[in-house]
């Protein structure tokens, strides 16, 4: 597909999103826009549905099988098959429950190995696990990517790692490093807050044990919108750590014993916040016309475009770009090394081009292929390239820090 | 205050609530119902905040934080400090964290005490941790309330008990259970699904040290609003077992050890649905200007008129009633046993009257103080004063049983 094709596709698309008049948003890798469907359909939860129908929209509208619903839509984004996906809770919770059913499945291998640099989450969830089971039953292995794609795995319980690095934007050779580590036994768990949406993850064609990830970045399902659960079919008999009434095979019949439904279910722990969940499914339903390849092709055009005009500007060429130039190798992001990137980042969001930071000197260009297009790219770019010529950034008010996520 | 002073309080709250026409609501036990501030102030947040700030609404909003500051909203209302509440994830989960805190803050003590016929969840997540941690290290006893206020607790990590019970509405002793368990060294844990917002929990005054819940119910926050989560002041030096970022005290830094902030907030684990967050804090507002006394005096009025009324019908008088009459052990339903219970649930329900129905012979009816009024309970009673003279659910159309939660 051409690139004019690919942009024409895209072009509706784009249309629904409600953003803000003279922004440039080159953050959908941090949080999503709004689109007119979210903003419509979760009113009309609300007022509609829950306003009118009461206890009775649990069964009239199924809310009670949102997780599973939602989670079908996911699957097809994340090329897994019907129930073997789940949306609910938050990445972290997810992933707690998944490193504690590899173990199970994997017993008794006890070592999870998980990058050094991993999101820091990721980390804190496996050595909380750790520290609760004991070091007999868990043990943690922060390693470098490095040394990971050389391991010997035949000791290994589970595999944690991110498709696409939060720094860097590495997009990670995910079947590779999945057939490795699994010809020696162990599980993968992929997190793929960074990539679903954007990135073909194939779970299904690649052979994924299990993953995790979150609806609020290029999927647009809000700000803290709800987390998701991958468990391939052939695992879901090992247990849920967090058995709670919405697993049970029967929630109603309020019997004194846990027994889980069959199949991805079992997985699911409290009630969920419906109006999350309206949100998420309507900001999923964007993607039910459009394919995994066709945005893929999209997003490495407008990152290539973008990688060009900071290649063609004086100021910016000289910039280190840490992200791969390998398209197989990036995710859909431009994160670039800059000293004074605090103060940069203010500056770019002060001209209108919404980007972010990441500490120590990181400044991420989200690309978002559902709604950013050339023009975003070329005002950034531009933007930057400006920034940098008039040192506009050595001035104090650039210079306080304050939380961003 | 006279019953006429309590009902003209309340009367310019309940005209806030988006009740549907020609319906009498009694099941606000089980989820309450919209009111005009959390519709608008949702689609604010959806369409004003992340609509136009993006990224910036979590430091301009200060969407981050909302799990504490509605966490002190509650605080308010369940007789907790500024800082001794959180609002986040389900109660489920909340109640996972909130065990394995008081296994940790008792040890070596490694007894869980729950009552046999607690909400089933909170059993199953017992008996997951006491799965997850090994027989050395938890167990989970399951005693009739009978014995559990007879126990001798001198082994006991944490008791473990529903403040009114789901089924029959039965208020338990709050105060004397917490100090009877105490005195033995024992920890406690209330579950308050069932009286936040209708019961003077007094958290504080009954020195109680911990507690969850969720915000769907009595609270209004919409159909599987978040949990809270209360750990006494004196007890948040406890670990959190699933550590995530959003307790870390430096979240932003991206660490890669985990170094809990101080306070409640370390209980904290993944990103938070700033959406459902919001609709929990609108809803909460409702109680800004109400104290619990005035809301406990119009449910003990309204459920007194409920009883009188169906003492006052032939067809009804007899009806056993699950409910205690002592005030001080009532919570803010009426459980009858019907042996009939589903299909006449069902045959209410048809009439407008919205009751719920709970495995094998209980329907529920719930007094909910900010929108009942006594013209809601006669209409209920005649109801089913009427169903039980014309045996009506006999019908065919009666019996056929789905989920209701």
């Amino acid at each position: 597909m051409s690139r004019i094709d690919t942009a024409a596709v895209l072009a509706a698309t784009r249309a629904g999103f409600e953003l803000p008049a003279g922004k440039v948003y080159l953050d959908g890798n941090s949080l999503g826009p709004l689109h007119r469907e979210v903003r419509e359909q979760t009113l009309s939860v609300l007022r509609d549905e829950w306003g009118e129908d009461l206890i009775a929209g649990w069964n009239k509208h199924d809310w009670i099988n949102l997780p599973l619903t939602v989670g079908d839509q996911l699957a097809r984004l994340l090329g897994a098959n019907t129930g073997e996906v789940l949306c609910c809770d938050n990445l972290s919770i997810n992933l707690f429950k998944a490193l504690a059913a590899a173990l199970q499945l994997n017993a008794p291998r006890t070592r999870i190995v998980t990058e050094a640099t991993h999101f820091p989450t990721d980390n804190y969830i496996a050595d909380g696990l750790a520290q609760l089971l004991g070091p007999t039953a868990c043990y943690v292995d922060a390693l470098p990517l490095a040394e990971i794609e050389q391991l010997d795995f035949s000791d290994v319980a589970v595999l944690s790692l991110a498709h696409v690095d939060f720094r860097t934007g590495h997009c990670r050779d995910l079947p590779a490093l999945t057939h490795r580590a699994q010809a020696d036994g162990a599980l993968v768990l992929w997190d793929l807050a960074h990539s679903a949406g954007v990135v073909d993850t194939a779970l299904n064609r690649n052979q994924v044990d299990l993953a995790v990830g979150c609806t609020y970045k290029f999927l647009n399902g809000g700000p803290g919108a709800p987390g998701f659960l991958y468990v391939a079919q052939r695992h879901q008999h090992a247990d849920n750590v967090i058995p709670g009434w919405m697993g049970h095979a029967d929630r109603f019949a309020f019997e004194p014993t846990y027994r889980p439904v069959e199949g991805i279910g079992r997985f699911l722990t409290g009630t969920q916040s419906v109006i999350a969940m309206a949100a998420a499914r309507a900001a999923l339903s964007v993607f039910d016309t459009l394919d995994i390849a066709t945005l893929r092709q999209h997003s490495l055009q407008l990152s290539d475009a973008l990688v060009a005009a900071l290649q063609g500007h004086a100021a910016t060429a000289g910039v280190e770009c840490l992200t791969p130039m390998a398209h197989e190798e990036r995710g859909s992001q431009i994160s670039l090394r800059l000293p004074q990137g605090y103060p940069i980042s203010q500056a770019l969001i002060e001209r209108g081009v919404i980007v972010d930071f990441r500490e120590p000197d990181i400044v991420r260009f989200g690309i978002a292929p559902l709604y950013n297009h050339l023009d975003d790219i070329e005002q950034g770019a531009e933007a930057l390239a400006d920034i940098l010529t008039t040192r506009c950034y050595e001035e104090p008010r650039f210079n306080q820090r304050h939380t961003v996520t």
